[in-house]
């Protein structure tokens, strides 16, 4: 399957290496609006196709798939018209802005009978998956702190006056859409749906948020996802039943799992797995699903998208934390 | 200064062996509903005072100070009667069910000329007193997780059906009052009164809560607590400041302290102070501010106490975890 990207930054060069890596895919060519990014990091994969036209990328006869890294606030208008040109899409979280436009997508792609996948890489990691199989041993759970805070450098420049899209709601920014997205996969796909969501942030002068806590309520079990771009830890994350606790070093780069008994208080490896670049598990789900026509893996991955995103929609908006798509 | 004791479970025996420890109070006996058992204990520790009537204690002319450790429901009323009769009292923490008990002991303690102190341990840690010297250095502080995860073996014993008093609202107990106390000295030691208090707590069979989540809002600054008797953790706990961030071993035991550069991401120790028994600073704070009649210093503790109390007593409510003492 031959795959294009739109958007040129570090996250796109890490994502084709990985496609590379995996071979699931083959790289075909970039977009960009400035031909020459798009020649250039067309060129840097050995890709043979450069489009400074979204139409042109979606009416290619020569592209199945594409990859879009844009902006966040750009993901919806680019791949709505991905879509409804036939080209499956794979779009780097968040999705998008809030759930009206994932419906709206949703639809295009079941009329034009293409898969709409979100990127995220912490849920699709082998430590991961076993923490999921594990989890039963943690007995009835109670309490969970899933956590990512992780100080941006981007910061600094807030801090000197210069807004970037990653601290601006115009391009839908703000911790909770560009970390806490990661944690809250991780409590949504191990825990469901909450009954509740209350958001606390640290709101900046941008008006989108800079940190924040998340209380994830469900039925007997609290969850309490932190994030922040404006701070630093690199406290791990935990998940505490009655029986012992779980802990994973990151919440992002889900390495290490530990489990620590609530009786004997002993830690002990359950799992670990360092892979320099572990954007190849999702890749290699998308690549399966697609290669399987597999719709209950689909599915599954699709409602953990909606519910993900009705969840951080929800939080923002308790907080007054609008984005331009959000005006209807 | 001639102490006696109420109480003889396994924190009045700390107690008094930290007092010996610093020689400050010369303890003299102890009470107990049964005169055996308070013979048992003074004898043990070398006092040769025992009582079985509170009144008895209360009107000994060789005793000047209680330190009350019996079950936190009868904290008031034992309280009470021993300011009456002139007695100073320290009571382990939590000092009473609600601020309205805490202002009515507290006026009797001013009309009788005595001081009315709550034993907390942990913010008079030496580790602790740097923490709060070195706060600044954080920056503009952002977020804190301050955490006590602590499974209970009497958990095991709820489980099996029998509820023991620190399960029981009958007697003031749950995971809040006994253990959240901790980190939220910490907390309100550090930042002072929140502006907003909003508690997730899981609720036991038996009314009180086993665990939970404490958000206090404060202006761009948001401080998460979590406290558990039914599930375990030994995670640190973190203040999260734009220039980097501090963390402490434990919130009780407040051993270690740590700092984190938000830009150069590398953990350098702070402090570090190892005492098997931290009573002692407390019971040499309170020794320092009888003997030097250090009003400011009873003040700031008192201060504390009501805006600690004030806050459990708001995040319960919240929840309809109610105690026999708040029927007014």
């Amino acid at each position: 399957m031959r795959l294009a990207t739109i958007g040129t930054s570090r996250i796109t060069h890490q994502f084709v290496k990985a496609v590379k890596q995996t071979g699931r895919f083959d790289f075909v060519g970039a977009y960009s609006r400035s031909e020459e990014k798009a020649k250039q990091f067309s060129d840097e994969f050995g890709g043979n196709l450069n489009f400074s036209s979204l139409n042109d990328l979606a009416n290619s006869n020569s592209v199945d798939i594409v990859y879009v890294a844009s902006p966040n606030g750009l993901h919806f208008q680019q791949v709505v018209v991905l879509l409804k040109a036939g080209k499956h899409v794979i779009c780097e979280k968040p999705i998008f802005s809030n759930v009206n436009e994932f419906d709206e997508a949703v639809k295009i792609a079941d009329e034009n009978k293409v898969y709409l996948f979100e990127a995220i890489r912490n849920i699709q990691t082998p430590v991961f998956k076993t923490l999921q199989q594990e989890l039963p041993r943690a007995g009835k759970l109670r309490s969970a702190v899933l956590q990512l805070i992780q100080y941006s450098s981007r910061y600094d420049q807030f801090l000197d006056g210069k807004v970037t899209n990653i601290f601006s709601p115009e391009f839908a920014g703000g911790a909770l859409e560009d970390l806490g997205v990661y944690p809250l996969y991780v409590a949504i796909a191990l825990f469901g749906e909450p009954e509740k969501v209350a958001y606390y942030p640290i709101k900046l002068s941008s008006g989108v948020d800079g940190s924040g806590t998340v209380v994830l309520a469900y039925h007997d079990f609290i969850c309490t996802v932190l994030c922040s771009k404006i701070t630093y830890s690199d406290a791990p994350s935990e998940i505490h039943g009655e029986k012992g606790s779980f802990r994973i070093n990151n919440s992002s780069n889900i390495a290490r799992l530990e489990w620590i008994d609530a009786h004997d208080k002993v830690l002990e490896p359950v799992a670990e797995h360092f892979e320099a670049d572990d954007k190849i598990y999702e890749i290699g789900n998308f690549a399966d699903i697609l290669e399987q026509n597999d719709k209950t893996e689909y599915l599954k991955l699709r409602n953990l998208s909606r519910v993900v995103l009705k969840t951080m929609e929800t939080a923002r908006k308790q907080n007054g934390i609008l984005f331009p798509n959000d005006k209807d």
